[in-house]
């Protein structure tokens, strides 16, 4: 396809606006794109299959064979590279000291129908977090585990806000994301052919069993809550299984992150043995 | 001791703005003295035995039988108890909302050579570790599985910042934390009786053997780098254990607290086995 290559150089233009307007959820959702920045994330995207719409590059720059790619790649997809000023792209990234490249993407298809829970044995879910880089984490996390994706339930931090973005180190391209009211999750769970049915699991302090050694089941779903009230008691007594991690101090929970990742391994070697 | 109460109303009171210096790491130091912000952290605080030199208050609050316990255990401390708007209140926390209540605390003595390794079983450890955010849920970790504090080497975030305080969830008053170099640590680590020697364990890809059943043993020193840059390959090879930990996709990494979290539960469960 043609290549499209422009050069900004004012900080007035309309698409330096457009460009950093994606930093607001309302201009995201708005547009259907968010920003991702820094030439290992954008290089993680590439080899995902995931090429930005827009490239954005400094015009005084060091040549790196992954930002060759990378603008190959655009180019040959018909998007656009555009190069503009260090300041104009800091302006852009909302950084004092930018990675000099960031990208334009249309933000994935969110919808809980589009999943196939056989696709993996493991699977994150997380009610009402409020933390862009606790989701950032869980999605990372997700990666790590060999998890099919992450289900936001109810009212939590966008996905695709660059701070989301930047903790899930690429993972926002490998993991798939779905956004559903608790409702909807629960139906979507318990529909199906029963040996497909999903396994909910949570951490708990309710009529709980040890997390180590727990009969857990693929599909498994392991969900935590919301970071300063956990989950609703509700939520919880809808899992099949409640399990309980050792609390030896003064605290009665974990960071949402931190509790889905301890927990999520062990699920991992409870079906890799 | 005599109670000390003071209502402060302009914004350009000198207390004020000591006060709001403390948000800055060159102020603590020069002070010796860190803030920490919300009624359940300070009541946390206080359950430890940790009461705030200088409590200061919202004027038109809601009484709270946890802010009055507060309030006598300062004033029977002889510390004392500011009273002032809310609106310079969000001046001296930084936050447009913020929790009506804050207090200061001298800085806790840091230094290696105080801590008494035989008094926990496992330590955490941090390498150059740079988010006050990661450092705060590495805290609130260690408090969950019984570790006995945390060590800080090398040029780390600081473990009195307001954002690392608030991540730790009041584990900052329960864990012990320690500054150090890597020769100091080293040094310290291998001094002592033969039965007393610190075992060090990192997660790595060198030479590393799966982190589930290896053979910790305590006191143990689980050890995590930089987030972007992960441990210094010397510092690696310096280890009594390398592990490693499952990556089923495409990361090699995961974010620093969630592998200090997933280490720290798979020596604790090794331990109580």
């Amino acid at each position: 396809m043609a290549a499209h290559r422009r050069v900004i150089t004012g900080f007035s233009n309309p698409t330096v606006k457009a460009l950093r307007s994606l930093r607001e959820k309302k201009h995201r959702k708005r547009e259907g794109k968010f920003l991702a920045e820094g030439l290992r994330l954008l290089t993680d995207a590439r080899e995902c299959g995931h090429v930005p719409e827009t490239l954005v590059l400094a015009d005084r720059r060091d040549p790196h064979p992954l930002l060759a790619a990378l603008e190959d790649a655009v180019e040959d997809s018909g998007g656009e590279v555009i190069e503009t000023s260090p300041v104009i792209l800091s302006k852009i990234t909302g950084k004092d000291n930018p990675q000099a490249v960031a990208g334009v993407f249309a933000e994935f298809d969110t919808s809980l129908g589009k999943l196939d829970r056989s696709s993996a044995d493991i699977w994150l879910v997380a009610q009402a977090l409020r933390d862009p880089g606790n989701l950032g984490t869980m999605l990372r996390t997700g990666d790590a585990i060999g998890a099919g994706g992450l289900i936001l339930i109810d009212d939590c931090a966008d996905p695709f806000s660059v701070e989301a973005v930047r903790a899930s180190m690429g993972a926002v391209f490998t993991q798939r994301v779905a956004l559903a009211e608790w409702g909807e999750f629960e139906t979507w769970l318990r529909t199906g052919a029963e040996e497909n049915r999903g396994q909910l699991v949570a951490a708990s302090l309710r009529d709980a069993r040890p997390y180590r050694g727990a009969p857990y089941s693929a599909p498994c779903f392991v969900m935590v809550g919301n970071e300063s009230r956990g989950l609703p008691e509700e939520y919880e007594m809808a899992c099949d299984l409640r399990v309980t991690m050792p609390m030896k101090g003064r605290a009665d929970s974990l960071n949402a992150a931190v509790a889905a990742a301890v927990l999520g391994y062990e699920v991992l070697a409870s079906m890799e043995n």
